[in-house]
């Protein structure tokens, strides 16, 4: 966990861990038998029992090895709830699905709740940027390109600029997770075999018990939404990441324009006494370091054999999520530093004259406020 | 030459030509100065001066060791402009621009020319698999699931899978392109100065002129839609990648149940004379084992420095570029492929009898109708 | 633990848990001790208490949470460690060092332990596929290229080409390995200061106590043995991933020349009972899907900052870490698959006469034993 | 080529024009030949009118257009050389060779052209780095870590630093270069079939006459020693991007501690006549934002199909050619800049003790003498 904890946050380790895998693996099961019996395909009675017995306890462990046995996580799962429910309604479980359903849909309801973290910290991340954009959009600072003192900008004028790249980001963010959270419900070749021509309606059930997507057909081999989803977090992650990268530059000693709060106990050094690090920027930058490579992976697996691949998919999942991860370590680690940047504007105005580039700031003002419009805009409900 | 049209087209490669480079930057520097007489910067005299030299022969191989030595095509194009307008109007040349303005609307000039290739051709892609849908909505085959036989499927169902992917994938570029092909007007921080409060008009006036999106402010080191929009078109790449990994396997001496079209002295082999390799499959597959990892360059490079980065946004164009041209370099290998796809109903039909897994394709046909449907709606202006 | 076991070895989570990194960053406090008050730089007592003090329990989970707050392992730990040593050993305690020496050289006594695990089933892996090469040199098959039949090989040069495309990534691992996996003892910026001029005495003590090799200086920011680490471990399971590509294909209903060996509850369908899938060659395929992107990110994390960067060598270890689990999952999938493959010549036999492309196999058998003998001298001790 | 030259050398870009392609494999067809009739395959004669024939001028935009049409170059080449030679010499063109023995051996000889170029500028590079480190051994500097001023070190420990970088990575490239760099031929399904069993024989010849590795077997799906290339050539230039990094970052107007050298034009800015850029870092970075993602693709191929696959090698060539561009773009660029470095010891000593962290460089110079000793000892010829 010391590992995971330098990347991520508690709550999102916990959306991923076993018992979750689980319990959403068994909504699935359980909203299955529930939609079959409200469409007359198994007995109402075996929907309740298989319901009932989708919340019982679980030995993740010796689940894990079984899993990693059999080759997917269904297999042990579904002989251990047939079990659980004894051998009537054991006909009942699991019927006319295949493993990839429930790998899939358990993925797109971890996705959701991590989703859901994520928005909620975005938002966090983006209040923050707002205030600092309207509190500096006229305090002057040194434009700086290619790491050269250009001309004059404002800060708040480099926040909006911020703001925009994350409201951007979570924009994508939010349409492609509409698209790739969706449920998976196909059976074994993805034809909805065996079910007595309605499995789409089924399917159509279990996606409003689950308060999920669903796409035209099975989704088991065609994965462009989940690849979008992957690159969409991983263009967030490299938002927020250019923050940090800028942070961390007005953070240097011989700028020293900008730094993290001072958190006790935070961003010091086993060997420097004097020293403050800017931990939450490299967190941030550590999580952009590894964001693109991830995405990549996910769009890689794409050309993925037949029905349902061999290897694509099941890289798939670990990937995405530690997406899910890194997005969410980055947000955590950044809410706080940009809630409580210490901006030092007198250094500001300092290395601006030191550069000797005037005070013209343009029309940085008014950009701030068609940022802040455009932002404002996004977060209107019916954008 | 020869290695590029092994991976593009033609017509791809003279999207992306000096030519085509130089005449979109000066397109940048036309429309600068018109929307800048237009707005009473410089004298409309300098504007339509400025407009006719714009032009002009180029000696694009000089101007590229030029441009090699100063770090940027804009120095010496911009001083070549100079002189060809005479001293006088060499004063409203490139006035309040800079080097990254010209070069990051260039690239969107020539990106749009891009995806008009790429949606033409995607479009054909998409009517050909279309009518592979509707043609064997109802053909018996072999479904396979992890490489193994799994269960009856109709072919009409793979195919409009396929049509599906493609189909997400064109919507997902039109979106992104329509932000990313964006007008960069800033000046040399970002902030429009020196051009007397006029610079957020000029700029309107040059989107409109050049036809591109106009961002609510620069967007010099926010480079979000960039992402986006390599991660869309390798995508895309990916889902046309799906198809051919498809194909590849049906052709298959042992399943033999789909070839490419036979085309004189394509497919060949230097060494057997009986062979029919899958040529347009091999680009397509050539094409998806590149894009993923170029797409992630593109996140990677998100947090760039400051106001304008160094070395971030350098990197970009080659690879957007890239992508470009392995998108089309894809879909004009297999858009003939699937308009003249060899499909053997009958080895389809001996394949699945050999598996012995019966023939009930489930709500096969009821799927690729809502696929079908699913595509048309997408195909709706207003959609 | 599901999704981890699903992708590596229990073997290889033990190699990376908590305990295990705990251990291996007070072996380090403890060896350094040691080479201090052999070095005359800390009295003789203290470095005895310090080292039984390193032997102690640690509360990983608590630790956890105290590393993620300080944004460095190395600060809590050392805190704790000098409470544990008393207020006189404590000022010997973790002197001269830094966070990021502890860090690095934990990672290569770490990776040690991961790259004996990996010889050990690389060995086995290469064992078995010198049985298949030695048993099949003259077994007739037809050869495919470009997915096509073409002519005739033996299956034997087949399993030889798998063979030495392992061993050459065996090779290549271990001399990477043996300079990735150094000591890091540099101190603050690493200069060695405050260590009387005896730094570097110490460093080669530190080496020796710990088997770790030393670099001519400290590579706080020198990143490219990693790199070189990464990109083997990457290689090592796409030569692995070749054979699962092979063989699943070779799987197929329609081809069914060589198959997984049949274990009780592996490779089954949740949804078909006739069905035995690939699930080693799945488990080595999704490594493979996975780790040429990892192996990116740790040559993209090169440029770092300065004398000890910001976000890059914090990216690495999680990474690396990753690749040691995915190279050591890959073989653990693949060993048994490879021992016990059934292979079906009458099968191949059928294959390469239906193709009708003569017997004539070549020099085939002449380059199975080059191919062997090659391999046998890369065992030599001295080779 | 202006969008080449901001990346890369003239001289790269000659080593892989489409002349060079087509010499390299009509070097292939003439040592073929040479080495057959050497053999009694074929006439003496035939192989000296073969020879002469492939020094013959070439349409290349022609043969561009068949060799996209075929799907490989060596259809239409063969079918050109076969014209040129007559009837009878024809039969001789060839023998027993396939497509990929002609591609692969093409890229070897040109990847050979490549890396010659790379070690000239690679050694250039060393011999300016090691200049600055023997300068500057005692330099005193502020160390940084994290972004945060540290503690003082000396420019030359930071020099000598970069000095091992290179130098281990260039170390590394020649070794993966020696392995990669390979004859191919093996004949269609990679035995050597065809030659009355002297196809060994010939390659030994060839081998030996086009001065290239020669495997035990044909490779032609064995691609570890390319992927191994492609990271060696990514490490590099990380390993320049580092330094690339470091200068920029001391380049700052705050920091103002070192520069690239005044190039007349060079480095200008197209709005700012004050501007001093560093474009020669910009370059190095620039490649070493590309590269990782290039390496990653050459690992991605590694899993290809069967005897020769369908997509994965076509996809390497332009991927490895690219990370050669880069790496000759990188060191082109960085060898001036090395070799002008402009360093203010004044600034170093003024922003040392701005810092406050007193003046000991611990054993600074000691480890500078170490790294130069084993930069020397790695140009021993037989180390």
């Amino acid at each position: 966990m010391i590992r995971d904890l330098a990347a991520t946050s508690l709550e999102m380790l916990a959306v991923f861990d076993d018992d979750a895998l689980v319990a959403a693996a068994l909504a699935f099961e359980a909203a299955l038998a529930k939609a079959q019996a409200e469409h007359g395909l198994i007995p109402a009675a075996h929907a309740e029992i298989i319901a009932a017995a989708c919340t019982g306890p679980v030995d993740t462990d010796a689940l894990a090895f079984e899993a990693a046995h059999a080759g997917t996580l269904a297999i042990p799962l579904v002989k251990r709830l047939r079990e659980a429910v004894g051998a009537e309604a054991a006909k009942s479980v699991h019927l006319g699905a295949t493993s990839q359903d429930v790998a899939d849909t358990a993925l797109s309801l971890q996705g959701q709740e991590a989703v859901d973290l994520i928005e909620r910290d975005g938002a966090a991340l983006m209040a923050g940027l707002l205030r600092l954009a309207e509190t500096h959009a006229a305090t002057p600072m040194l434009g700086r390109t290619l790491l050269q003192g250009a001309l004059p900008i404002t800060f708040g004028l480099k926040a909006s600029s911020w703001l925009l790249g994350v409201d951007n980001a979570m924009q994508r963010l939010g349409i492609e997770a509409g698209d790739a959270l969706a449920l998976q419900f196909g059976g074994a070749a993805g034809t909805l075999a065996g079910l007595d021509g309605k499995g789409r309606d089924v399917a159509e059930t279990m996606a409003e018990t689950l308060d999920l997507h669903l796409p035209p057909t099975p989704w088991h081999s065609r994965r462009d939404a989940i690849a979008g989803l992957g690159s969409a977090l991983a263009i967030l992650i490299g938002a927020i990441g250019k923050i940090a990268r800028d942070l961390s530059l007005l953070a240097q000693g011989e700028v020293a324009e900008a730094f993290e709060p001072r958190v006790d106990g935070r961003g010091g050094s086993s060997a420097m006494a004097h020293k403050r690090n800017p931990t939450g920027c490299q967190v941030a930058l550590a999580a952009a370091a590894r964001a693109p490579q991830l995405a990549a992976s996910l769009i890689a697996a794409l050309p993925q054999e037949h029905e349902r691949g061999l290897g694509g998919w099941q890289a798939e999942a670990p990937v995405l999520i530690e997406l899910f991860k890194l997005a969410h370590g980055s947000l955590a680690a950044m809410v706080p530093v940009i809630a409580g940047l210490e901006v030092d504007t007198a250094a500001m105005a300092r290395n601006l004259a030191a550069a000797k580039v005037g005070d013209d700031v343009g029309e940085a003002e008014a950009m701030v406020a068609m940022a802040l419009a455009a932002f404002e805009a996004d977060l209107e409900p019916d954008a």
